[in-house]
């Protein structure tokens, strides 16, 4: 039923999002009101400390540490407080309420998402989420609306700015990963205890997300594998360079067979690849679509204006449904593709290998590669120097299953001819 | 009123994107079904000539000469038969009759968008048009979806192909003009006629559509300045790179004053700026607004099936409001912000100056240059060679009005040491 009046716009959590989401709803109240078509009004925002300074644009009135109570009185409830709990159970209460619900929370969605999108669908309401991915860059509406009539294979993502800096940092400067972090600390792009970011789970948490939204099926993070980026080293992202690519901690969630899955390590994109030019803290999700074809989208993943800049365009939409009595396209009927493990995952891997420098040494390895079943794309000398008798190869394989690959390198380790498996990654992108 | 039982679309034109779109909205129907939440209804596909083979996903049944009686009897009329008429008739008469509108037709909507616009907001009707700028990428639902609660400031687009294709083959291959705009030919890339693509007529189009979407203003063609590419040499392609730069053909639309100016003409771009690795045959465009800071838009910017892909999102999108019985967002809440002339953009220039090689020329040029209130950023001497007692130089100024720079340029061409000016090209994106 569409409503009548103002629409009753319900705010939780003040910190640095919230604050400026309760900013731009009071600047721009006119002209919001004009793209709604009714007045937005803020009935109030929920706090745990109603003592604590706000600042200016947000009215002490306003502020109650009654959420439940708040979340009753609200036709849209704007959830920035972050964290799963109460921030779970407040959107379940606004959603069984019928209020339409907009979240930036990419913990609880990675987490739980499926099960907020499936009972948002059952209450026929709206639960829009744009930016808890990727920032202030629209993502999720052009996934769930404009390829609404094509079919996603395939979605590339570089969603964590911390350790895209940190690698941008190691290329151009040639630092060292902990001298790398312990600047991105420095400059406010790292957090103290930067384990979340540069262990991969905040990007691991954003690919549920994405994987959810792209293959209409139920992912959590902890179905996501997961690396981080604490084994680079100088060395590998230097030599990266030397062969046309770069080091990104990518978050690929894909299309396998009847299933998908759903993988979050660094990887080497060649250098001319649309996200090999994504530097320091931006995000970018390039996105492969049978009609469509590749897409990207780019912009500011993080920080309390672009992020409040996506709450508020989400507010908008749903605020709109509200005065015309409907809700936005549905996007949930779940495709429930099974999700696989990384064994399954089609890539391809680089792997250095210190060799006795011997006669029949590449024959060797050309045998163990081809056992599995996987084929060498191309094989030389990743350094100039000697090291006795030893040498080191690059070699880079052909597409083959993660399985196959993995069980390639194991082997090859076992093999005597080779003295070290210097570096294993993988490349992406071709 | 929402809509009972099948929503019934009518396409008008069946050419490459209008087959691609009919044989979407069959194959997918059931999928589509379930987003919309009811079934999509193919009334007709009005063509000139019923006797045309269509290919095997139209059925002859669905063909019609009779476009006026079609849209009659449509929820949702799709336009994809391009040119301004009869297109724009059939559009209006369809909104007048309170039908949704999606159309791709960006020659239409570049030289009379604001009318049709406003014709739909009259009606209380919805009219998308995602595939007519841009192709495939999602960048209108996100400039006024996303970006509701935003303001964009500037708008910077790679939105024709075919000269982005020359362009960078000119860049990587050293090719002359004519020769890559020939290879683009005999590629499909450009038409027999390159014209309204190589002297930036189509990206005039988009660019009026752009500027009107993203500052709520009327534009049209006609307001846009507008320069091709054709008098751009492998020389002036070859020297960008030298000096860290890619030469584009860019549509900008920006913030100037309390105006707008919107412009299409060459420039060069900073080779680490987003847009520069935009390679191909592929679009961007890329936004700037004062909360969201810096996002880009990437992927095909042609072609029927990536076309047919952005049509058939807003389809999906168009009905889902018909069947709840409203539109989406209001947009158009029309700014009418007055569009200035060039001469009021700010923006820099590098010129190459042949000059006397005598003492105190340097001296004699930056004076002109300041006379103007136009200040040098950097100068070089642009070539190795030697030319009797001549010397080529490179000055790049730092950001003035259009107007202030070419006045300079044209007070340097009457300086008596100065020989002749070789090359003057605008630089953008930073």
């Amino acid at each position: 039923m569409a409503t009548r009046g103002p629409v009753r716009v319900a705010v939780l959590g003040c910190g640095v999002v919230g604050t400026e989401v309760v900013r731009l709803l009071v600047q721009q109240a006119e002209d919001l009101a004009a793209r709604v078509g009714a007045p937005l009004e803020l009935v109030g925002v929920a706090v745990r400390d109603t003592s604590t300074p706000r600042g200016a644009a947000v009215d002490p009135e306003l502020l109650t540490t009654d959420a439940e109570g708040l979340v009753d009185r609200a036709d849209v409830v704007v959830e920035v407080m972050g964290g799963v709990e109460p921030a779970r159970a407040l959107i379940l209460r606004a959603i069984e309420r019928g209020a339409a619900v907009v979240t930036a929370n990419k913990e609880l969605l990675g987490k739980d998402g499926p099960t907020l999108y499936a009972a948002a669908d059952a209450a026929g309401t709206d639960l829009y989420f744009e930016a808890a991915v990727a920032g202030a860059i629209p993502i999720v509406r052009p996934v769930r609306e404009s390829l609404a009539g094509d079919r996603i294979t395939r979605v590339l993502g570089i969603v964590n700015g911390t350790t895209n800096y940190v690698l941008d940092q190691m290329a151009t400067s040639g630092q060292g990963l902990q001298e790398a972090v312990r600047q991105a600390q420095e400059l406010g792009f790292a957090e103290a205890d930067p384990t979340a970011d540069v262990e991969g789970y905040d990007a691991a948490a954003k690919a549920a997300i994405l994987a959810s939204l792209a293959f209409h099926t139920r992912v959590s993070a902890a179905d996501v594998h997961r690396e981080g980026i604490m084994n680079l080293t100088a060395d590998d992202v230097a030599r990266a360079a030397t062969t046309g690519h770069v080091l990104k901690l990518l978050a690929i969630a894909e299309r396998s067979g009847d299933g998908v899955v759903v993988r979050v390590h660094p990887a080497l994109l060649p250098q001319w690849h649309p996200l090999a030019s994504v530097r320091g803290s931006f995000n970018a999700v390039f996105v492969e679509a049978e009609a469509a074809g590749e897409l990207m989208f780019y912009g500011r993943g993080a920080g309390g204006t672009p992020t409040a800049s996506a709450v508020l365009g989400d507010v908008v939409t749903v605020a709109r449904n509200k005065v015309i009595g409907g809700k936005g396209p549905i996007e949930s009927r779940y495709a429930e593709l099974p999700v696989r493990g990384v064994a399954e995952a089609v890539t391809r891997y680089q792997v250095e290998l210190r060799v006795r420098d011997l006669p029949g040494v590449l024959a060797q390895v050309w045998q163990v590669v081809a056992d599995h079943g996987v084929s060498i794309e191309t094989v030389r000398q990743s350094r100039a120097e000697v090291y006795g008798d030893h040498a080191d190869l690059l070699v880079v394989t052909h597409a083959a299953t993660d399985e196959a690959l993995s069980a390639t390198v194991a082997d090859l380790q076992d093999l005597p001819v080779v003295v070290k498996i210097l570096s294993v990654l993988r490349v992406e992108g071709v």
